[in-house]
């Protein structure tokens, strides 16, 4: 069975998350993958047994993705742009499949990724523009973004981030690597973008990091303050996880 | 009373249009007049009669503003600007009010207008972008750019526009003014972008203007079609009206 790399973009504001939510077997809620599971085996042709979809991310309700990546097998050969065009054309207009790929059968879009970078959206306008409700984190307090340009660098590096995970996070360890953690302010849009590059994150770790870094912008935490988080080890120390609205899941990179 | 002026933003995507739409005097889908009503009433207090909201157009369900202007009377003074916040805070959040002003007693949204600016946005993309499937028109066929700019000047000036009427259409005369119609061209983001002004509009005239260029742009209309179709004035010539999503009323000019 030829396995399938593809690479998935979906406005979150339509779903209860990325991971098929079931009980008792009974699918309760639209999900990403669920809409994935129902296309890809449209596709194949309804095979038995089923046609499992295997996501790298597990992205939480609201969360947005521009290359989310999954992989499948199929129970026949069909050129991978012939894929591509297929599920589109099955697919809801609110998930996009942007790119197919034959991959090697050991191919796994969670376990051989090597790095993955999000993206948050915050705007500052003091009441949210419409068009941008469900796409940023809202935020009307005043930032000094100075302070969080400051900030940034604390993050870079191995780390354990046990003060920036949420209470449903299961993974053995909490030590992580940052690669990259940058802001870019845009004025004109009344708009403030982080950047954030690592091999993995915590569970809602990139939320409490943004609530962490917009605290610092108000002068609420000093400057520092992710320096003395990371030595603390204590999840009650970072309460504000910032909105999902503003998340998006940009790109997954594999060797 | 004080009379108030107020220019709204808001995202089309989740209301039955503007208009209120009753059914023995129950409202029935959610529209942006009903929740600005809602709004009016509970700031000046539920008063009794009513206070009326007056809205200059009455774009379409999925239609999109970025500049929709309002009036309305409150039954006690109170500053524009506090008008402004304290609307925002009762509204839903893909309704702002972006602006307020004291007007006199004879100003009227939709008759004291001189001009209005809309846009229409196409997504010429293969797979419609999910971030974009209700905000712009999509359109995926092959389009010749220079052929829509040499269509477009025949759109200028005063004419009747009867073939670009939809059904619904009843106003008096169908003879309306263009002072603008262009195209730009966001080869990035696969987009175009018409913007078009006049003294006022038909029912639906800008999706079906909209939807004859883009036929002229694939070819299957002569580059000069618009002139006969103004000649003709028949609305069955111009059957393809481009829908709602990629319509935006951008500003209402007054005296």
């Amino acid at each position: 069975m030829p396995r399938y790399r593809a690479v998935v973009a979906y406005d979150g504001s339509g779903f209860a998350g990325f991971q098929v939510q079931s009980k008792r077997g009974v699918e309760r809620e639209r999900t990403v993958q669920g809409e994935l599971i129902k296309a890809v085996n449209q596709m194949g042709k309804n095979p038995q047994p089923a046609i499992k979809v295997v996501g790298a991310s597990r992205t939480d309700t609201g969360v947005h993705a521009f290359g989310q990546v999954i992989h499948f097998d199929l129970p026949f050969d069909i050129p991978a742009e012939g894929v591509r065009k297929g599920l589109n054309t099955i697919l809801p207009r609110d998930i996009l499949i942007k790119e197919v790929l034959l991959v090697p059968d050991d191919f796994h879009a969670r376990f051989s990724s090597h790095s993955k970078r999000y993206f948050y959206r915050v705007s500052t306008q003091d009441y949210v523009d419409p068009f941008k409700r469900v796409y940023t984190g809202h935020f009307h307090w005043q930032l000094d973004a100075k302070r969080i340009e400051e900030a940034l660098p604390d993050l870079i590096g191995e780390h354990d981030f046990a003060s920036f995970a949420a209470s449903g996070n299961e993974t053995a360890t909490t030590v992580r690597t940052i690669t990259r953690a940058d802001v870019i302010v845009k004025a004109d849009e009344q708009e403030l973008v982080f950047i954030f590059e690592g091999n993995a994150f915590l569970y809602n770790q990139i939320r409490i990091m943004v609530g962490v870094l917009l605290e610092i912008g108000t002068g609420r935490r000093p400057v520092h303050d992710i320096v003395r988080l990371i030595e603390v080890k204590d999840r009650e120390q970072a309460r504000y996880t910032a909105p999902a609205a503003g998340l998006y899941l940009d790109e997954i990179a594999y060797n």
